[in-house]
């Protein structure tokens, strides 16, 4: 066993990569790509089983819990974002730096990418058995596995709506979260919490379009499908619904960031440095006393 | 970085409340918007999918842990009542001063009226889809997506009594999670159990008229669905059912206090005195023997 | 406020039960009362809304979360049992006194009988409106939503099986839990456990007859259904069912501590007082070559 | 009371086994006969209910939660691992001694197969009235109940992926969790962890084949029911599928083990190696500093 040991331990030193960053957006890239295989896994059998080995709820679960698990592996390298607009909110709120907002958009596509394409190899079969599977144009489309699409009854506008305040309603719960001057978790209990974001989303905000609030998520996998055989109409169906989820959701986040900062945010935080300061003042004012006798102090200290 | 977090800092600095009442108000405000936007959610995704996106637990999933979303959110600055029936039962143990008590009313109102709207216009498509969306007198109405609705076997007595015991159980439940002298769970969990308690609540006692067991969570949406087209019959409907929900929790929480304090909470209050009465009589009797010793105590100490 | 304080104290004190046994009793009562009031209310949404606000796995939950719910009401004071089978592994074990086991055993039962007074009381209307609601010969009957009865399939002996292995299975999985040698999860979590384990009995031990696997919460029900209406056929069902859950439970209780104790319970006793002894025996020897050097010791300690 | 005790202390003492591979082994037994007690009670209870006291939702939950109570029973003991799988990817990280692993395979194997047996005598009634219960080849059959078999659509390559994804999704998720350099839970919530990893796999993947995801639980209960009148057929049953879920674990494990090292695991653990080296570095640093001022670091140590 010493041996094996040893041999593990060169493994790790060959393997280890310098570049910080690099390392962070590989974590993350395989955190979203637990979040998609275990959320867009729970889409297919709902599907691919017509309802016998799922309902809607099950669906909302995986997506929530898979979130949890996506974060718990990547989380103490990375971060857990998982999710373009979570990196975007915490480079508004100054709490990532800029430059990492690429990176990790980049790595979390492919993270998303990934986790379809373990999906669809998992799911060949019954892919294959399901009538009119890689036709676009079919009322009943595979397609809606791996991307989301609105439903029949949405218009544009309101889709725009839709990831709009689907995105703010993550952010703000995800900030309160993580919010430095509002601890409200116990330590280690931030993955549990956000999959709960995610399920509450999914229950309540799921109809209209299957809430993406995710650009990473909803891209990578429609790249997927336009490359395994559905094809480009992946893009223009719904009259380009895909740049929605894509961009709308950064919308959301500016609105999630503000909407928690002026109500909370802001002044949890104004509250925390006046306490601070108010202590140093007195330890400022107790110094100025014992000063006076230094000889008691120097003892205590 | 450094001038984006200077700036982030002024403008907390200049958004500041000075008043704490109202920033307290304000964050329950938000904490009862989110507990809203998700509960009502849920309905209105069940109700307007005809339950191909959810089930009744789906619903009770949302307000549940829309609960726990937003008593994290607002928790650490207002205590995350999200409920005047709470902060009623908060005032009378005088654990919270009954000044509080109009404007968190206030305030909650607000939070579930503007969340209320959140649905409203995030399923507006879905809403107008829906047929005889707005009239009250159709057998299948969307107004009970938004306040609650007494069922069709409930008389006005029974529905009386609903509301009574649903909060008492409501009210025995939170104030074991927030008794002082009674700690069950551990810091920062509450959120979570109560949140479990709401789903509970909502999976037993759910049937009769939908467990609004909450003043601010049904009246603040009904005057939204008055404004937004339904009518002044959401509050002539079933006999003025509106008054149920608004009125009966204050008594329930009344019953819940009184069982709750004559069971339990009186007794591990005194217990509790009792305990440290005696410690301190130990401490004092400790002091007589070794002020007989002095010098030894001074080097332990 | 403080002339409130003042008044709440002295109410407190006079209200005050200087008998502990009978404190315990009155917490246990309500501890169990909540469970049965949650549980049962879950069985009747599902009985009575023929299934539209309930499926059989909220009647999971209720009766899983409930439990957790009821033991965190009053488990500082009792213990938090709320089943007459526990006290009596807990007595078994010599971690309770023996004479416990009567006074629990009467007032969960009488906790029991009030929640599903409560629960009658609620759903009056809705159990007015149901077909041949009280007639205990009819083929659906909501006597089932207080008390268990077995399924058609279930013969007597089977039966018997079912609620011994239930019983075995909850009883080892609680032990597991609160095994003082045998720690697994956080101080504070053992009534969320509990409740894990209460759902899981039900996901999959529930179709035979309903998962009682509790005397308490099994007779108290029953008893208040035969004076509540259905008279004393509630007895006499089924062959004498109703001796069944109050007498196996017990057998269960003994075999799942004989299971739990000789597979673990036993080992990691045994092998945490041989750590002790090995600890200090280290002391000794210590101490041993330490007084060689007293100074020395003197100094650290 | 204290004669119950010292004769319950002897008896602990009278039945301790001295041999700390084989306590462990017992421990490993009881907790994966609990798994699969209560993972393929519900699928009995869906089964056999024919859908009226379960859903595929409840199968999951009772899967994932009984994963969390067998670790929970005997984790302290012998590390909860339930499955042969989780076994030896420990094994291959050198975590746990190579010789364990026939062991902890032979006692989970056993542990199953008594789970498995427990069942079939809780529901042997409801068996009995399925109509064709032990015939394996009729369309719906109830050994589907104990061991899994493949969906119609599943060709026996993609049940070796579907198994090989499954295991390694297992095993990247139970590697973050446990990983010593990666801590992303506080101590003691391990097997809740572990718990919602089994019910997400069962939420995305169980379409194919079931997941079993573990040779223990296929395998244990599989020869049961050859033995308890299902006969030869469950081994011959499509094309020998039996040994799929028996060794492709395996080969999963491989892939998960080397996903998670490669792209998290190794990073971690270099980067807590560098950490600590620095540290020591710096201590180095000080002491040689400090050395020169001898007296003033005495006094501080």
């Amino acid at each position: 066993m010493g041996r094996q040991k040893m041999y593990l331990e060169k493994m790790a030193q060959a393997l280890h990569l310098q570049n910080k960053l690099l390392r962070q957006s590989l974590a993350e890239c395989l955190g979203t790509l637990i979040l998609v295989m275990f959320g867009c896994g729970a889409v297919a059998q709902h599907e691919l089983s017509k309802g016998s080995h799922a309902i809607f709820l099950t669906v909302n679960f995986a997506f929530g819990f898979g979130a949890t698990l996506g974060i718990l592996v990547c989380g103490q390298v990375s971060g857990g974002h998982l999710n373009p607009a979570v990196t975007f909110a915490l480079c508004l709120l100054g709490r990532e730096r800029w430059r990492k907002f690429p990176m990790y958009f980049l790595f979390q596509t492919i993270g998303a990418f990934l986790g379809a394409g373990i999906i669809f190899a998992m799911y060949y079969d019954a892919l294959s058995d399901y009538p009119d599977s890689f036709n676009m144009t079919a009322t009943t489309t595979t397609a809606g596995i791996f991307a989301t699409y609105p439903g029949n009854h949405l218009t544009l506008f309101n889709g725009f709506f839709d990831q709009l305040i689907g995105t703010a309603a993550l952010i703000v719960c995800i900030l309160a979260i993580v919010d430095p001057y509002n601890n409200p978790i116990p330590q280690g209990l931030e993955a549990f919490t956000v999959g709960f974001v995610v399920l509450v989303i999914g229950l309540s905000m799921g109809f209209n379009s299957g809430y993406a609030v995710n650009p990473a998520r909803d891209f990578g996998p429609r790249l997927f499908t336009a490359m395994a055989g559905w094809g480009g109409e992946v893009f223009t169906a719904r009259g380009g619904w895909f740049l929605v989820p894509i961009f709308v959701p950064f919308l959301g986040t500016i609105v999630g960031v503000i909407v928690y900062q002026f109500m909370v945010g802001f002044h949890v935080e104004v509250e925390a440095r006046l306490r601070k300061s108010r202590e140093q003042e007195n330890v400022r004012l107790t110094n100025v006393n014992t000063n006076n006798s230094k000889e008691a102090t120097k003892e205590v200290h």
